[in-house]
């Protein structure tokens, strides 16, 4: 890495992209980049057309030396195929594997070869030619041959959501009846239905899912993931409370838009846990909001990684057609006409 | 609260500081405000010189209504006497208490009345003349009559680090051998010490203080806090994981500059777990910092209220001597000459 140095990658202002690669290291052909809704959503809003939406993500690449946005600080993940494999790689990974990386973008380093041509700049997904380098201490996984790559991409980008659902729903389980009560804020987005499914499979007792729309709330209903789903705008802490009614024991935000905390806490037990993982969540509104409700809840900042994540969020997608439908869903809305 | 509507104080943007207080209102005469250490340490690095630092606190205030730094969004506590407690308050004061609110100053409505006359701008801690506004669901701690004000108020400042660093050691000490390995980074500072001496006495294994010079680390040393004491930058992640050896079980950051996330990441152990009080905690740095690591860690963002965590924090410091010289050395450093 480059600037500055001393840091670790994702730290870091801006990164090497030599192809030349260490022992270690992956060297991948890029086909897909994949946006995290975060900072998508956040681009589309600075910068209005897809046009300049595009031109933006091509100038933070060339810049930092990896798509990683200032403003959300996160990135996103990549599809590709191996080029060249370190001898000394742990990754396990051979030449021609068709794999997605699991690690953020923010330190992945990365050059773009086609100016990013084919990307109208108006969906999260841009197809795309170019090279990444994968470390040491990376990880990817192989495609899988039953799903579609845009569908596994969109899964694996938001697998570590459910992975961390499922153990925080199994230890807030113990000895309780019927199971803790759960609720997800933005129940119908990627990481939201996911971690639905993912809280059902757990043992949630009552599973709630909050959604901003109509629309939305009528898609997760016919889904099934749910017991109930409500309506409110998860950045309005009295409306999100009134919605969910009794508090949660555990409550996941998958909510991309910032202001989300204090819902949060107001729609959680005292002694319950809330999971943060939109990457627009701010930590010290978490912080001081929950000090300032005088809210005993425990609050994890959601690791993108658990081991296994990727083999889980898959199979849950497998297993649950109201996942899959949602996801099916999401992609023709998103994509460009 | 006044801009934006709908929200809750600490999102608000400007407090209105009306002195008319509803029923279930407490309002208070402040005599001394406390920044918290990251904020008083931005304001400082931002703006230079201490008179400066004293102006851009009065702006904040004057604009906003409450003491709310825009960048590290932190705030501090204050100390003050009850003028008048609306009827249905449930916070148990009377007119004439003297207090520490134990709320962030960011949803606390404030009116200074001095313009902060006698304060240089060079100590954390601010004499003045105001007026504060306590909401129903505040907390608020009577001053103990054995401690010194200063002393208090510094103590109650950081009282949420102690107790659930005290929670988070038992949790992870069942069934291990002579208790979970803990690391402090940033063992020197208030909620640092106070940190150490709650591990210790919740029954930690190998106990080491991270501090970034020899002065602090001769200080923490005398102070007896620690089993080990060591030297690095706790922003550099690879000299933190160099300094600290083997892996903590429990690692605290108590760090009040940005960019720690790292070295906390690489210090701990798969399994374990990190607790971030530090208000310059970045989420997406932390998050996705661990994801890139493929660090199994359980991450928690440090919550300021614990159940009787003010009790607690002032009987560390009454029964651990160390904890109580490292304080007053503080003081004495930073108090304005």
């Amino acid at each position: 890495m480059l600037e500055p140095t001393g840091v670790l990658p994702q730290q870091a202002w801006r990164l090497s992209t030599e192809t030349r690669s260490w022992p270690d290291e992956v060297l991948v052909d890029v086909e897909v980049l994949n946006l995290d809704a975060a900072s998508y959503r956040q681009l589309r809003e600075q910068h209005g057309d897809p046009d300049a939406v595009r031109r933006a993500v091509l100038d933070i690449i060339t810049e930092r030396g990896k798509l990683h946005n200032p403003v959300t600080g996160s990135g996103g993940m990549l599809l590709g195929a191996v080029r060249e494999v370190g001898p000394e790689s742990p990754l396990g990974l051979r030449p021609g594997d068709r794999i997605a990386t699991l690690v953020s973008l923010t330190l992945t380093p990365l050059r773009i070869d086609d100016g990013l041509a084919r990307w109208s700049g108006a969906s999260e997904q841009i197809p795309c030619r170019g090279t990444a380098v994968l470390f040491g201490r990376s990880i990817a996984a192989v495609l899988p041959d039953d799903l579609p790559d845009e569908l596994a991409l969109s899964v694996l980008d938001v697998c570590g959501a459910p992975a961390l659902t499922d153990r925080v729903v199994r230890e807030a389980g113990t000895g309780d009846q019927g199971g803790p009560s759960v609720l997800v804020l933005g129940g119908g987005g990627k990481s939201g239905s996911l971690s639905l499914a993912a809280a059902r499979r757990a043992g949630a007792g009552r599973l709630v899912a909050l959604v901003p729309t109509r629309a939305e709330a009528d898609a997760v209903r016919a889904a099934g993931l749910a017991d109930e789903v409500v309506l409110a705008d998860a950045r309005d802490p009295v409306a999100v409370a009134a919605a969910v009614g009794a508090r949660a024991d555990v409550t996941v935000v998958c909510v991309d838009v910032p202001g989300c905390e204090h819902g949060a806490i107001l729609a959680t037990v005292d002694g319950g846990t809330i999971v943060f993982f939109s990457m627009a969540t701010s930590f010290s509104a978490a912080a001081l909001g929950a000090e300032g409700l005088a809210a005993d809840v425990r609050m994890l900042i959601g690791n993108g990684y658990v081991p296994g994540h990727a083999t889980f969020a898959l199979d849950l997608l497998r297993s649950t057609p109201g996942v899959r439908d949602l996801f099916e869903r999401r992609e023709r809305q998103t994509s460009p006409t």
